[in-house]
């Protein structure tokens, strides 16, 4: 079923989400504010955009032009239309294509930032996909892995760019070695905790396209009370 | 000038130290609170040991033999003397060697833990060492780097043995690397925080030799409240 939900109060955007597929997680939120933007950036990058959360919170964020690239044509057609009711059209462009392929056919050194919230799971013989194929493509390595992600980010940032993605803990070491083999140096990690007392559950990772040597952990971020309710900080990202 | 100190209250253990060269410190305190021991261990080696902190504490927590090297002949001393005095003497071994050197005259695969609180800083062609040579020993990579550190642990370590050490978070790139360089996995990690809201400035990183894929990233600790005191957590490693 498809409905309109108010994308976290954020000046009071609207997102079209549909139930039957996937509604956008905490994940984009986090990652949204965690990447770094600054007034010079003209244009930005979300990979793999799902309905659009990154690129409407981004539009709040920054004036730079965002593109989202989606590859699924139903999601794409959400996203297309979440961009229209919120007016954004002249300012977020989505684009229906394989990322791999759109990697291809644009020009190099063309992006300021690039942010992904990409799947989580690698793709092993023994996988078993007991999902719909929306959620198997968002979730799992099928479409788009590590190595891929940031090739592409390789290619398409300006050198000093950078690249955000927002992942799992388990995945920390891989994606530190595929971001060294491209050239992306990790400038600043987030850890982010389900409760205190508990283990990380969720990481914010950024590197810089031919970046220094040089890392910045910023404050742990945990997201829940023990009562269950969002804590202080994740409610201001909500209510922007 | 030299000073007998309680280490933290541990068992009323004691500890001897040199004002002039340097004293333990907070970090290997945390470090043999995190470092993985089982009941099956039965070999561990505390490499650059200092006046033994590290070995000193691990023998409350272990029935392993512990051996600790230090290559300054007057720290060596002060360990030595520090472990004899808390009568540990059959159950902590020192000794005065180059662990580079050391490495080199041990069987292979002989121990199930190693432990680090390695030198700092790398050395640049800039380096300027304003400082002792027992403090430029203790903080620049000048007679261990990592990758002698890792290359060691790899020979020294059993198949499935853990290397635990605390670094500072802006080489925690490169220890990743260097590690999976030498086949040594990061299996845990804690970030730890002097304040609520300030970044990390100190990392405790473990891997296994051989070790599968898969990391963990333990609670946050963060070491003093906003009055400076600190934390209960901290308190509680002092208070054993």
């Amino acid at each position: 079923m498809e409905v309109i939900n108010d994308l976290l109060g954020y000046d009071n955007m609207k997102i079209i989400q549909n139930t039957d597929m996937f509604s956008f997680s905490l994940d984009s939120v986090l990652l949204a504010n965690f990447v770094s933007l600054n007034k010079n950036i003209t244009n930005v990058l979300d990979i793999g955009c799902g309905n659009a959360p990154i690129p409407l919170i981004l539009s709040t964020k920054t004036s730079a032009s965002i593109t989202g690239v989606e590859i699924q044509p139903d999601v794409y057609d959400m996203a297309k239309r979440s961009v229209s009711i919120n007016n954004l059209d002249d300012r977020i462009n989505i684009i229906n294509d394989d990322i791999n392929n759109y990697a291809n056919n644009v020009e190099s050194d063309s992006f300021d930032v690039i942010t992904c919230n990409p799947p989580f799971f690698k793709v092993n013989p023994g996988s078993n996909f007991n999902e719909s194929e929306y959620k198997v493509i968002a979730r799992h390595e099928v479409k788009l892995d590590l190595n891929q992600l940031f090739k592409i980010s390789r290619k398409l940032l300006k050198n000093g760019g950078v690249v955000s993605i927002v992942h799992r803990p388990d995945r920390l070491i891989d994606i530190i070695s595929v971001m060294r083999e491209n050239n992306i140096e990790p400038k600043r990690l987030r850890f982010i905790y389900p409760k205190e007392g508990r283990e990380c559950n969720m990481i914010l990772v950024e590197g810089s396209k031919n970046g220094k040597t040089g890392l910045k952990i910023l404050p742990p971020l945990i997201t829940h009370n023990s009562d269950g309710s969002y804590t202080k900080e994740v409610l201001e990202y909500f209510e922007r």
